[in-house]
């Protein structure tokens, strides 16, 4: 019942889910500056938020230890540093709030699409693969709100972010069963769509 | 140290884990739909409701990916299905809020039960039964209540429904170690004790 | 990629993990009966305070199912008879709570080493480590406040526990990587340094 990972599918992956790591801990960090942390609790709030949705993912896989920790020399940095950086530069941070809300609709749908497709390498079928793509998406961020003491966002009434990541997770792996096309491509447009609707959802909500 | 689990003893719980999952499903919908969450919010929170108690069981025996995974053309309609039927009928539902507490009340009984039974089956001894029990028993609820930004229910000041499931599990893995009695016999006497409890803790509380 | 963890280096931990785990009890329980608690509600939060941070580590390392159930002839009861102690004798401890405040310091410091000493023995890098033995030792007061409707004091703005845990445990790996000292003194050295910072921080916030 066991077959090995489908390493060529994972060779995309690891820049993918780097970068999102990255834009999750700037996510996190911002939260937890906005909220007056000190800065132990800085990094308490943005390592969970850019690393969480993975290790989950990686546990739910049974990949463990996960790769946050086998690979943590690339993911430590990548979850501390720009922490770091946000905290350090808060004041200039501020005036760019606008990116960083661009950079957190950009994290979901890198997430998303790091997670459906390693649910694919891992030989689940594509209802598993959204499952844990959402779940990839949404659980850096659903950490964050809880360190925080706030209720989760995603699934906050009225929200439709839970809704872009859930809709463009769906078109995403639906491309990849469906399409012979290049996943590059595939991921790329998924990512758009995602960031797309967030932006569109806050613009209208 | 690793002994292949009892399969005998496994072949009862899919029916009975994917009844649990239905009422996980529908009490998550519902608690979702009370407070207002549009349709993707109640599937955020009804499919954690639903599968939530059932995952953390299989993390914890480590049987990954869980099979709410590898099984998630099964799983999944049944976290989905009822939540969807809460949503759109509504109005029909808030009508059924009694039916609905003893849908959940036998839950609990049903997802203690198949959490007790998998772990003997992974050759746990029965203290660790006892928690998987009452972990898949409780672990729906209380991430629904945790991304429902409320306290957990199960540990609030007063509550008897947390000494239900335990008492009810702890009476399901005592017969099962100590009698020779068929298992389906026990597991609906600890369903039913469980139910009972629930009932009657609310009924006096 | 897979070695087998070693076991020298594990030796020393089952005496100091039941140790942490009855430290760790007995102040969920505190914690739960000044929240006037009935007893099943004490012990779900005290069970997952003592044994929490633990049962994340393993699941992080992927030893599963976690020693906390694979051992839980040991570990059950060192989590739960410390806490029905505390819930029978409420108003003896009441009075020492200057000494609870100074078992639970301790914790902190014996999760953090067992984490970290249990990460290196699975061939994890130092910078694993130290999330691990941080995660280990935050972990059971995290879901101790979550499961108690709080925001989860480790990450409190202003509050300097996280830090004495991450300083103690950079300590801890420093020493164990660098020098070619006994283990049981660095252990030693480093729970007092967590401990120490503890009290002074508390002292001077």
């Amino acid at each position: 019942m066991f077959f090995p990972p489908d390493t060529e599918t994972l060779q995309l992956m690891p820049a993918i889910d780097l970068a999102a790591a990255v834009a999750g801990s700037i996510g996190g960090a911002l939260y937890a500056v906005r909220k007056k942390f000190v800065i132990t609790g800085v990094l308490l709030i943005a390592i969970p938020a850019s690393l969480g949705g993975g290790i989950l993912r990686d546990i739910l896989l049974g990949q463990l230890p996960p790769v946050a920790l086998t690979q943590a020399g690339f993911y430590l940095p990548a979850a501390i540093l720009p922490a770091l950086l946000v905290f350090f530069l808060e004041s200039v941070i501020k005036r760019l709030e606008r990116l960083l809300f661009l950079v957190d609709a950009l994290s979901l749908g890198l997430f998303a699409c790091v997670g459906a497709q390693k649910a694919l390498a891992f030989h689940l079928n594509w209802t598993a693969a959204l499952m844990i793509g959402t779940l990839n998406a949404v659980g850096g961020g659903i950490l964050r709100d809880i360190l925080g003491g706030e209720t989760p966002d995603v699934a906050r009434p009225g929200a439709l972010n839970s809704a872009a990541v859930i809709i463009g997770c769906a078109f995403y792996v639906a491309l990849i069963e469906l399409v012979e096309v290049n996943k590059y491509i595939i991921c790329s447009l998924a990512v758009f769509l995602i960031f797309l609707l967030r932006v569109l959802s806050v613009r209208y909500d």
